[in-house]
């Protein structure tokens, strides 16, 4: 009987439950400043849902973990945050609109699992249901941008879209719509496997040699912002390009202006967006990947059998964010949640030390007390082994003057003080 | 293509999530308080540790949402908190003991769905593992109700047996040791089928008549708990007495001692107890059932191929707890996360509404404006369908005046002022 956790999935000790906790309560209190207010789904969703046309990327299709409960209903577990919430969108009409929500939790694919890669990760994402107004989709990523800012990170790179320019630049070329998803799907790998590869694949799509080409020069049109889209739409002309134009002034509302690059190259994999796309890259780790990403998708409520409904929503990668996090140091937290562990000196005063403990609870400490009946000695070199960082003494002399030497475990000096005085100190 | 979520599992809209997070926070906030730390594990686990002898009642056992992954690894959701924490602590036995943690989470049974019973549902358990002493079973309990206190509840009665007793009544009136855990599982049914029908199964599993009525008796003694352990005792000797005695007199430095009701027909219905057992009951609300149960089980790290590990835990069931509290309007929260709905009154404004919510929002609060270009009253009427408290008005003259009126949504009074002021009436 193996003790690992299953293939792909891990266990959190306490040191990395700081760090995470951290993260997700961060994000949390950011996207609830914007009025994103949270909603929970099931782990798994029918069959049906999960599968539905437009609702998943086809790779994904063939990733999710598929089973049946034993009334033989068929069930799946959710492989992103999307396809539950416009499902709940679509069964709750009523809802006021926009329905602007987060959901922070876990999502499972069936990948092989590889480096910062597993088969059960978390997603916190924000989605605003029914505004078709730029207001929205620049709200989003000022939503992740603020998340990031507020995280520790700074200098980002906000790698804009549209699907409307994307379809125009096919449609202009000449090449076949109904080729589009093939042509997206191509394309989105252009950073992974490289442009001749992705040509190849084309081809193979039977997308023409001068077809690929005059399709490769279009997205790999490079300039300021303003200059793109007069550009482009010159050429193209797309709905498309006003769009981003309009988002481009918002954002200078929220100063995140300054980060925005049009990338006629971006695409993202998935099926369902219809409009704007985004990624978000912090500059120093940009060679990682984006650590944020989503668009619009006015269609994808409406599959779901609800109302026409636009709608757009941004995902932020907590596994990814974490991994740069840890590795650059950006954590400035301690090993465990506890404070500090109050220690008998002898066995005549662990009688007092429940209620010292709660004293210290009561204003608002995490405490720890020993339940092994363990020397004064032991006691320390356990507190030290949690990393706990404060170690309160507690002696028959201690009892009487009231005034007990709390220890720093990491200078190893300590000082003594009654037990506001430490409540104070540590609060 | 039905839009409900799978039977026997719900969606929770914003005014439920509101709730559940504020019992999440507080039961965390306290469990951290006692020096527990936060773990996490998969939410499934392989077949094979689901299934081991001695981690689930037998009951469970047929309960459990069972599927294979693509490379037909057996898995299944997980039934508990307990099973999956015995497994890391198994794997890793350099954990510095005792190993003290909480997990809140979802858990999966596939169960008939009735009132108040799910199929995903969560739970909250502390877990104490590597103390054999009795203050470890004491500090579970305290845990519980310090959460339950903090959550509102008073008034509780704290059920508390020893396996160890029961084995020993059960030794005493002579029925062989082989039926003992057959004679748990139908004890455990007590309360639910009574005492006619728990005879009857008894007797099906080959208890004789007399042998049945010495335990229904023995079962039955009531009196003070001093009384009780005394009586007990001298009757069917069990360490098990002295064990909840030290208990009691350790739960005095809680100031918890006189929520104790030793109940000599308290069993619990899983396999792995071993020692103390105990369900702790808010009285108003007891017939309810317990809220909150738990219990020593010594055995369970070593089943798991760990060492010989002594161990005890409690578990808080979220859902009978949001249950009792909405029903008896316990929560005094509002309807959403969100503060302040900071509304246009005229277009020539909207430009500067994004930069007011930045500023609210730099200062601590959660902040919402309008993202589909929407007169002031149709601005004010979504304010109040979301239940948002306050709206902040914005015209041109207040713009120049730097004072806004404030819209209490409740008393539909407004009082003006500026920015800062608002941040201070609000946090």
């Amino acid at each position: 009987m193996s003790l690992q956790p299953p293939r792909g999935t891990r266990d959190f000790m306490p040191y990395d439950m700081v760090r995470r906790q951290y993260i997700f309560s961060t994000v949390k209190r950011v996207f609830e400043s914007f009025g994103f207010n949270p909603i929970e789904t099931p782990a798994f969703e029918s069959w049906d849902i999960l599968s539905k046309k437009g609702a998943a990327g086809d790779d994904v299709k063939d990733e999710i973990y598929y089973f049946k409960d034993k009334s033989d209903r068929e069930l799946g577990l959710r492989f992103d945050l999307t396809a539950p919430m416009s499902r709940v969108v679509a069964a709750n009409p009523q809802l006021p609109k926009p329905f602007k929500r987060y959901q922070i939790g876990r999502v499972w694919r069936y990948d092989r699992p590889q480096a910062g890669r597993f088969r059960e990760f978390w997603q916190a994402d924000v989605d605003i249901v029914g505004s078709e107004k730029m207001d929205a989709d620049v709200e989003c990523i000022a939503a992740a941008v603020r998340a990031l800012e507020a995280l520790g990170f700074r200098n980002f790179m906000i790698r804009l879209n549209n699907r409307k320019i994307l379809n125009s630049i096919i449609k202009k070329i000449g090449i076949e719509e109904r080729k589009v998803p093939d042509v997206f799907r191509s394309l989105d790998k252009l950073e992974k496997i490289g442009e001749e590869d992705v040509i190849k694949e084309l081809k193979s799509k039977g997308v023409s040699d001068s077809e690929c080409k005059s399709l490769m020069r279009a997205i790999k049109l490079k300039g300021s912002a303003t200059e793109m889209l007069k550009k482009g739409n010159e050429i193209y002309k797309s709905s498309g390009f006003g769009e981003l134009e309009e988002m481009v002034k918002l954002s200078k509302k929220y100063d995140i202006d300054k980060y925005i690059v049009i990338d006629f190259s971006l695409v993202r994999g998935l099926d369902y967006y219809t409009g704007p796309i985004f990624e978000v890259f912090v500059k120093e780790f940009a060679s990682l990947g984006s650590i944020t990403a989503g668009g619009r998708y006015d269609n994808l409520i409406k599959t779901y059998g609800g109302r026409d409904t636009p709608a757009v929503g941004i995902s932020l990668g907590i596994e990814r964010i974490y991994e740069i996090m840890e590795s650059k140091k950006m954590f400035d937290l301690p090993a465990c949640t506890t404070q500090v562990f109050v220690a008998a000196v002898s066995d005549d005063v662990r009688k007092n030390v429940i209620q010292i403990a709660e004293k210290l609870r009561r204003g608002g400490l995490n405490v720890e007390i020993d339940l092994n009946k363990r020397n004064f000695k032991k006691q320390l070199e356990y507190a030290d082994a949690l990393g706990i960082n404060y170690v309160l003494i507690v002696g028959a002399q201690e009892l009487k003057s009231k005034s007990f030497p709390l220890k720093d475990m990491k200078t190893r000096k300590q000082v003594s003080m009654g037990l506001e005085s430490v409540v104070k100190k540590l609060t």
